[in-house]
């Protein structure tokens, strides 16, 4: 295990000083073009040398006819050419001094046949000059801390604490809109590709120590390096959560992932089993992933895996309640105390038990934050999962037809935006557990986006909800076995 | 069985001429009047008689003191009273002659003690009368066809093809805006509350023969009428698909459904083995329950269980493979025909085969129709499934960046944006076999709001597709076995 970022060999991929990128042109929607603009844009700082073989500048930037002509050693090579001058270009690389590069280019292990042979010589010239390559048949990397992306895509929204090292380069790139959608996003995310030789354990162990990265996830097709990959889990697990989403454990994903990247991925239990030995937490989709992460990333520990629900809707309660039994939660009975302090509360309607069911609502600030209250600090409750309908619409169209005028209306719904932001905001701030909203309105919606905005994340059901719950204190159960 | 409406009980109740509403008044904010209200903005055509002890008018329509007073017997009550004066109401809309009733007020069995005695006082009020009732402790019926909707929330949308009975009011109310943002809809929807002497069974008979029902949708607690529920359920199902969702399964939602409805369930594997006697597909949660009736009610049906997957990249292609071998769908070899077929679209580095990943997408109408085409010809291939990613702000940046000035630029989006539209029209009408998206952007973007628009469901991720894929194919194997 490293202890420091400089230590990796990804310290220079994902913080370079200085790139060099081969395959760009004035052509603005090449690939190539296409990444050196992402990192432009993405507000890269250091130099930027653009190759190319005719023309003085590429894209308003002095290009070089070769990398023999830079006048530095650029801290990284960024290949996107056809596979077959890619290795004539990372011999040039070496020969220049260039110790990291990037290889976007497809074409080798992936596709079979001569593609098995390409990339070995490829792997002889890295070891010829001592190049640790990224790819290929990747997407690179992309920090936004340290302004750099070489996705096509540029990133999109806020940096993030989600460290993720990934085989598929899609679900880099195609993700900064997910995440940014729920106010979450990347520390620093690795397209491994091929893995020629920098791996997802080289990833883990540079994730490990990265201070933006508070949860590191896995998109993994295969694992080549079992053993060290067990060992630096299993030293990273105690400090920071691991979360991982396998495809190539059905005979349909194992197919896939072997025409994606050339994986020779292993049967599910096998996967299983080796998880669990890490004490990873394996999650069943790319969705789940990023949930479990939210949660890990934002939450605080909760005690124990007791829930209280609270609703202002039966059915809603009913099947929170339901899924939060199926993943393993437990919905205790309240203390006298709580249940005397929810009374003035409950309508008669009501239910104070738990799941709380109010039948409808009489305040925000009574549901959002009075009883919340109440049920956080009864000692038999873990955390918090509520449910969210305030569709503003309708309570728009109320005001309407009640003869407001629109005026009026309009500075009502303001003074509820500021209200329900100072309240979430206070929800979030005032208790040390895990408070948790879902709703099936648009993430849109002020409410929802409201609690998210202020650190309190919203799923579009309860399954999302209770799965990612349960993920957070399935993590520190293993954690304490770790310790 | 019945074999028209007219026969059902809830004839009246989901198509009544004439309405009497009891609990409203000119407090616009009161539930009775936010259900007259729904029931007006809905675009009701019948009379509709609020009943006030006091005022002349209520809501600008004139009022009765009493249901003694008005002018004719009309076909429903609606009654939104506090617990306690219910029974003598139902008494007088019984002496009046009316025989339909849906009673809102909840405080009855569902909260236990005196609340059982109130609802067996109902009872005998109702089978002296020989009145039929929808609740209590519910929300009453919306019919968008009829125009008629008892719920505090107003009908959104379009009216659909989803016929839902729901032991949740919120699963109707709540679920207006839900379904409408996917351009689906409910055709008939009913809340049965405690189902006094109208229950799921009933709901059941009437959406069989209700023309604009193509798929009966179950938010189940429990089942009072077991071997008439199966009876009715078999019947049905060989004509219109049923899917489930029951709650009452673990123990934490066996709790949760008492207290909301009062009703007795039973265990998991008992409604397990029902349904599967019934034919009824069973869904996991209120999200897949709806996911699996957009398909069933919009979708040919599939010759066998034989997916194809299409994306331009190799991650969420291998996660749809994954996903769709793990729910038992398959995951064919094209034929060499198809195979040959495809190759001028398919790049070096793409790969042709299950699943087919282009690695980039050169044009839309390739991508969206002629490769698509090319699939469901092959005759191993029974259904279709699109991994759909159009960023339109990342087409604009590019185009912008590209010199390309903003009225150009705007230009071609609204070329692209009525290509799409076309392409997705074409390829909607042109097979006879399912096609499916996902995604993991937002459902408001152009591609993906196109193509729900033109009838091709979309989903937020390849789980969700998959499973209602799978669900499609088991409902058709079902029926031939009841055949």
């Amino acid at each position: 295990m490293i202890h420091s970022l400089e230590e990796s060999p990804l310290y220079r991929v994902a913080n370079p000083r200085t790139i060099v990128f081969f395959g760009v042109s004035n052509n603005k929607s090449s690939m190539g073009t296409l990444l050196m603009r992402a990192t432009q844009v993405t507000g890269f700082e250091g130099s930027i040398y653009p190759v190319h073989r005719h023309d003085e500048t590429v894209q308003g930037l002095k290009a070089y006819k070769t990398v023999a002509d830079l006048p530095e050693i650029p801290d990284l090579a960024v290949i996107v050419l056809p596979g077959g001058i890619v290795a004539e270009t990372l011999q040039a690389c070496g020969e220049k001094g260039i110790r990291q590069a990037v290889i976007i280019s497809g074409g080798f292990k992936e596709v079979g046949g001569d593609g098995v042979g390409s990339e070995k010589a490829l792997a002889k010239i890295a070891d010829e000059y001592g190049i640790r390559i990224l790819g290929p048949n990747c997407l690179g990397v992309a920090n936004p801390y340290a302004k750099i992306c070489t996705t096509p895509i540029p990133i999109e929204g806020d940096p993030g604490f989600i460290g993720l090292a990934s085989q598929s380069g899609s679900f880099i790139a195609q993700m900064y809109n997910y995440l940014a959608r729920n106010h979450i996003g990347f520390s620093t995310a690795f397209s491994v590709g091929n893995q020629l030789n920098v791996d997802l354990v080289d990833c883990l162990e540079y994730l490990a120590v990265c201070p933006h990265t508070k949860v590191i996830a896995l998109y993994i097709e295969s694992i080549n390096r079992g053993a060290e990959f067990i060992r630096v889990a299993q030293a990273i697990v105690p400090h920071k959560p691991i979360v991982a989403y396998y495809v190539g454990g059905s005979e349909t994903g194992r197919r896939a992932a072997f025409s994606h990247t050339g994986s020779m991925s292993g049967p599910d239990d096998l996967y299983d089993a080796m998880f669990k030995q890490c004490g990873i937490i394996r999650a069943q989709s790319i969705t789940e992933m990023f949930d479990i992460c939210w949660l890990l990333g934002s939450m605080p520990r909760p005690e124990g895996r007791k829930v209280a629900i609270l609703s202002h809707s039966g059915g809603p309660a009913a099947t929170a309640a339901d899924i939060c039994g199926r993943v393993g939660l437990h919905l205790p009975a309240f203390t006298a105390t709580t249940l005397e302090k929810l009374s003035p509360f409950i309508p008669d309607t009501g239910n104070a038990n738990n799941p709380v069911d109010l039948t409808f609502t009489r305040n925000f600030s009574d549901f959002f934050l009075k009883i919340p209250q109440i049920l956080l600090e009864d000692e038999n409750i873990d955390m918090l999962l509520i449910y969210l309908f305030v569709p503003q619409d309708i309570l728009k169209m109320k005001m309407a037809s009640s003869g407001m005028s629109e005026e009026k209306v309009n500075e009502t719904v303001d003074k509820m935006s500021w209200s329900i932001e100072e309240i979430a905001g206070e929800l979030r701030q005032r208790f040390d557990k895990p408070v948790v909203g879902f709703t099936f309105r648009g993430m849109e919606e002020l409410v929802n986006k409201t609690f998210i905005k202020k650190g309190i994340p919203v799923f579009p059901n309860p399954e999302r909800a209770a799965r990612s719950l349960q993920a957070l204190v399935q993590y520190f159960e293993i954690r304490d076995t770790f310790n």
